[in-house]
């Protein structure tokens, strides 16, 4: 659809009241029963670097903020780290009440599932073969492989809760 | 904490796989009910502009992916506004079932109440005071205000499903 006609659709503001200069998208909130694996999958598998941790022991809980950057662009200091990643879009903060991971039967709800609501993050990669490939190789659970259902040129796997990660590639997939 | 001991943490990979280069946070998928007031919501009070839209007649439903950008950083072409918003960080899809909205009775799941998971979505503004004294303005549904509670430096308003956004300024917040 073009630019245009999106702009003239039912609700749409097509052109944004300044007030609304330089407002960011910043983040996106998820409750995580096992921090520590939960870290493990961002880090190690999605590449996501760790820029901030802040704790709440009196109301038990933990929070914990990534970014999906080169780490030279992290600010070396901590107050320009925490005003940097407060002013940057692509920011995936994590909620850790103490003492869920210890509770076999607590899980977090994915929102696919009734009742729905979220859906969805998604990362988007260079090259979707070679990422999934590696996914395969690291163990990761797939909710849905590129081969499967109609959809050849995405794919969606599973966080430690269950959370779908969409995975995308900005360019024509081959085969797709 | 130091960008050293948050590198320390259990479960944290601090040197990024080669394999992770370019990966980008790229969006957060949220269903909505009624996508004409999402769109005012979202263009109008928030600031996003509509890049693309996607439809999915046989299986009744739309996606529409926006992005809080200067309106100048959006590609002319379609193909060319495709592979951009694929690329970039802060990017909010919706989806949209059809028929949703002519539902008295249906309400989607904001993640807050159990069974909970999803926590919100946060917009990073210049000025936080003003933002707030606008959102009044606009008739806003707030679900804290930046005078309620302990944290005096953030706010948090409702879309029109109810999921929460987060209101943050990245600057040290006068009065807080």
């Amino acid at each position: 659809m073009s630019l245009h006609a999106l702009n003239n659709l039912p609700g749409v503001t097509a052109v944004p009241d300044s007030a609304t200069q330089h407002f960011v998208f910043n983040h996106t909130m998820l409750r995580v029963k096992d921090i520590t694996r939960s870290l493990d999958f961002y880090t190690r598998v999605l590449g996501f670097s760790l820029v901030e941790k802040r704790d709440f022991p009196d109301a038990a809980f933990s929070l914990y903020f990534l970014a999906l950057v080169d780490k030279t662009q992290i600010p070396e200091g901590d107050a320009a780290r925490n005003q940097w990643m407060k002013a940057i879009p692509g920011i995936l903060e994590l909620t850790h009440n103490y003492g869920t991971e210890n509770d076999e039967g607590f899980a977090y709800h994915n929102g696919n599932t009734e009742p729905r609501g979220f859906g969805h993050i998604c990362v988007s990669v260079p090259d979707i073969h070679a990422a999934c490939a590696r996914f395969e190789e690291l163990g990761v659970e797939f909710q849905k492989r590129l081969a499967d259902g109609r959809m050849k040129s995405l794919a969606f796997i599973k966080d430690p809760d269950g959370y779908w990660v969409e995975i995308i590639q900005p360019t024509p997939v081959a085969g797709a």
